[in-house]
């Protein structure tokens, strides 16, 4: 390694560290089960976590499904009837290359060695002995049904889709939605990854936002390229251009099945790694359900009688990857012109967990500023500090995220008015008491 | 069997039918996998049951976490690590009895062998022969980790609050919170029944909103009191008094550790029947996580300087429960004057699917109408249908509960009024197009 790529890796670790560290205090995201040492590739997320998370959660929901004519939601059962697997071919090729090392009994996957940790049974050295690599099933396993004759395996979900899948029909027919038309769909998945690793960014259990758009096969091209420019028109809005580019797969990286697929990527401190897929899956889910199920999943067109079995365009963002990015590409460091640093969480106000925070000056002015505090409540997400002198409260609030800072103070008593700070621009303004929660839906409301 | 019984049964039957097929032919809830024969004990909720299923879950977070200072919320992993369970006593004691039959080789609950059906291997009797009863434990398990030496037994889920209590050090520390606060998830546990049934009532895939609120020892009647007031207020406001009622626990049922208990129920057809518990659960889960996992779970209480294991009161609602209840609740067929039937879905509109529905008179004046339900959408969940008379789209909108229609006439070209016609009063009423979006909001987001 060359000294300028070790210092990069430095600094990359460096802010992963400060950024995991930031998490673990304030409450955004922390190891699952922590009281008993953790259990590797789960991970909890706090007050500030689960709102930031619902938040974008929310805000895909408003612009995938509820603001388009043509997208429906569901919310499928995360344990399915097994021939799902079956049929998707998660059973026989959902895998990884897996080796074991001869010497320290450990276990890696084959294809990123490079980081595998320095063997623990060579002192001193990282030459491992490994084994030929092996294919490792990434579902995980349970068994339902409490009677033995009719005890069924049965997997987690290995991704969303397929119950989109799985539903096509019987959704299509009572939401009466013609081609083109999507469903979409939120909820946790499951891979019994080798080695998790770099955060929440490659976990056990994990959240994903897809859609499944399907079209008649003559419109492949147009429709991929549509939902592509949406979806990076969405991650735009949120980080900015230049933390994002878009990856076209070679050819070699595509599923047998597929035409074309592109992954949006986000410069993490670890690289650029995908947040979400576009893809173009044909007709292979759709093809493949039907062969299993015997079920005719293909469609007649109304005018023209032609029956067919839609091509499927697929939305697929990993919603804790994207959290995770969303906190990466806040989390700032600023030096301030009288030579202070301060820590400031640059969230878009849509995805802040707390929209505002109301502050009192003095504890004598507490009952008057927890009633500002109470009818905020009612339309936003509010934190209420009155402990710390006021630049320290401003100082918690900006490494959380908070857009904006309402002070109460002694003048507010005769002016009825309140000082609002902005979180990146540290300016503060006088608004009257009476348009302060207009005044602040405008700004946090505003849509994307 | 008295007639009156029968009839009674017959009733309750063929009102749970009714309800069943409604939400299977217009997309609220219906079998997961249902193309590869079901799954039983799992279901998949449609465009419209998740979005039902949605708001209420939004409504309890607003209420519960959003619009308190006192409590915050957590998103914590289903899987967690298995000692978790050890602790919880989960692992030893969470079973139901359970029982074979000799001659069909048929499992029921032991406790509730009134509703096996006949026995298959006799005919024309419904005398079975039942081993002794055994005990059978309720969780699902799974494998974690692909090192087969460092592979790992761990557990779904049965229940979110156990997390909570694995987690309540680092919120409390992290979210700066003082005793008494509360820790709220939302969340899907597992729980592998020996007899699902009752649609989605008894499940074994399903989700739960828990609230774990710690208190000093000397407040446990106070709070308990308070949260049951809270809570049945949340129902009450959602379905009326006279379809629920608070039965508290006799001694008997109490859990060894717990001092009280009290289920608010609701009148299913299938009879009253929990859908939230409020329960004093006292010290027994911080104190046993305390046990298990070595780390000190007390406080010290920073004025008086007494160390102690918080109490806690929790309130658990069942979501699918409380859905399948708000579609139960809302589901009348009602004689009108004309001497027509219609069905009618009355939902709150804060938890309604849709909630409006955008008609043009006529094809002509589609885009103008289009235009309307654009405009709608960015702030609520709109349909939109031009296809057939408006009578018939007006009971299409009255069947899934969507409280406002809004048509768009020839008139509506020159006074620029709409129609808005009332779901439960089926009142109509010319509003301004100028103030529409405004008088909607006042009607669907009015608070609880």
């Amino acid at each position: 390694m060359s000294d300028a790529a070790a210092s990069d890796r430095q600094a990359a670790k460096a802010k992963m560290d400060e950024l995991v560290s930031l998490c673990a205090r304030r409450g955004f995201i922390f190891q699952s089960s922590e009281i008993y040492g953790g259990i590797n590739g789960f991970w909890d997320y706090g007050p500030l976590g689960v709102e930031l998370k619902n938040n974008l959660k929310a805000l895909w929901w408003q612009k995938v499904v509820r603001e388009r004519d043509d997208v429906v939601g569901i919310d499928s059962s995360i344990i399915a009837h097994p021939r799902t697997w079956e049929a998707s071919g998660h059973v026989e090729h959902f895998t990884d290359p897996m080796v074991d090392c001869r010497a320290c009994k450990k276990r890696f996957r084959a294809d990123q060695l490079d980081d595998a940790p320095a063997c623990s049974s060579r002192e001193g050295t990282s030459e491992h002995d490994f084994t030929e690599a092996r294919n490792f099933n990434l579902m995980l396993k349970t068994s339902i049904g409490a009677s033995q004759d009719a005890a069924m395996e049965a997997y987690l979900r290995a991704e969303t889709c397929q119950a989109i899948f799985n539903d096509f029909k019987r959704v299509r027919e009572s939401s009466r939605q013609k081609i083109p038309f999507g469903i979409a769909q939120i909820g946790k998945a499951f891979r019994n990854e080798i080695n998790p690793r770099n955060f929440t960014f490659r976990s056990r259990e994990f959240e994903q936002a897809e859609l499944e758009f399907f079209i008649h096969p003559s419109e492949r091209e147009k429709w991929f390229e549509s939902w592509l420019a949406e979806r990076l028109a969405f991650h735009t809005a949120l980080f900015g251009k230049d933390a994002l580019r878009v990856r076209p797969h070679a050819k070699n990286e595509l599923a047998h099945y597929a035409k074309q697929a592109s992954d949006i990527e986000f410069l993490f401190p670890f690289g650029w790694q995908e947040i979400e897929g576009v893809h173009d899956r044909g007709d292979w889910d759709l093809s493949r359900h039907t062969q299993y199920s015997g079920k005719d999943l293909s469609i007649t067109d109304e005018e023209t009688k032609e029956k067919y079995t839609p091509m499927v365009i697929e939305t697929s963002v990993g919603v804790d990857r994207t959290t995770l990015a969303l906190l990466a590409n806040g989390l700032v460091q600023e030096k301030l012109d009288d030579g202070e640093t301060r820590t400031v969480l640059r969230l878009h106000p849509l995805v802040a967990p707390i929209k505002v925070a109301v502050l009192p000056l003095s504890k004598q002015l507490n009952e008057k500023a927890e009633k500002i505090a109470e009818d905020l409540r009612r339309v936003m997400n509010v934190a209420y500090d009155d402990s710390g002198n006021i630049g320290r409260r401003y100082r918690r609030q900006d490494e959380i995220g908070t857009p904006f800072c309402v002070t109460y103070d002694f003048e507010s008593e005769t002016d009825r008015q309140v000082t609002i700070r902005d979180r990146d621009t540290m300016k503060q303004e006088r608004v009257a008491l009476d348009g302060l929660v207009a005044y602040l839906r405008d700004r946090v409301e505003a849509p994307l």
